[in-house]
């Protein structure tokens, strides 16, 4: 179970993270009217704002490149929290920029989650 | 309600870290048997076998400095999710260590929380 776990969480974390650099307005299918993003601690409530949000922006090309991903089962039945950290790498930036992310999924149907809660930091030396 | 769900995730964070820094066994009143910690990738299951870890670093001091707290009401009736961001300061060391730390809090009673997941890592840069 503990194993199953972890291959869900990064297999949602590469989706993602795929979606993001390659497709980011399909991220919406990720969430749902009633998903909570907060993004360096601003807050964004349901699809529709999270998905302007996200494709808003200031850069339309950037590549993720995660280097630990950690899942827990939420106590939220068939829920799991994912907890990411990694860099961030911007055209034309010389230096990458490290964040870290949490994500809780909530399953829709078997196999098959939503983001219930995302948040989002930059992390600043 | 969404300043309320900010209040207790900096309320918590604050008596966390403060537990931490100055009363690490004590920590143990805030898992309960169900908690579970990844610890930089390690996983420990239960309030007895977290408090063991966590007394068991191979630090005695330490000084947490927070710089973000980011919290959200998770689905779990009345759970929060909370995202942490902060410094670690280690006795001898020069420089801090940068880490990141979620939290999903689930209530006792009202008001009262206890950990049910905590996933800590520190940023490398």
């Amino acid at each position: 179970m503990e194993e199953q776990i972890d291959l869900v969480g990064k297999a949602f974390t590469d989706h993602y993270y795929h979606l993001f650099d390659n497709d980011r307005p399909a991220l919406s299918s990720l969430y749902r009217p009633s998903s909570m993003l907060t993004f360096e601690g601003q807050k964004i409530l349901g699809v529709e704002d999270i998905t302007a949000k996200l494709t808003s922006l200031p850069f339309d090309q950037c590549q993720h490149v995660i280097s630990t991903t950690d899942s827990q089962p939420s106590t939220f039945a068939g829920g799991i929290v994912v907890f990411v950290s990694g860099s961030l790498q911007l055209p034309g930036e010389e230096h990458h920029l490290r964040f870290s992310q949490m994500f809780h999924l909530v399953p829709i149907v078997e196999g098959n989650f939503f983001v219930q809660n995302d948040i989002f930091r930059l992390n600043y030396g």
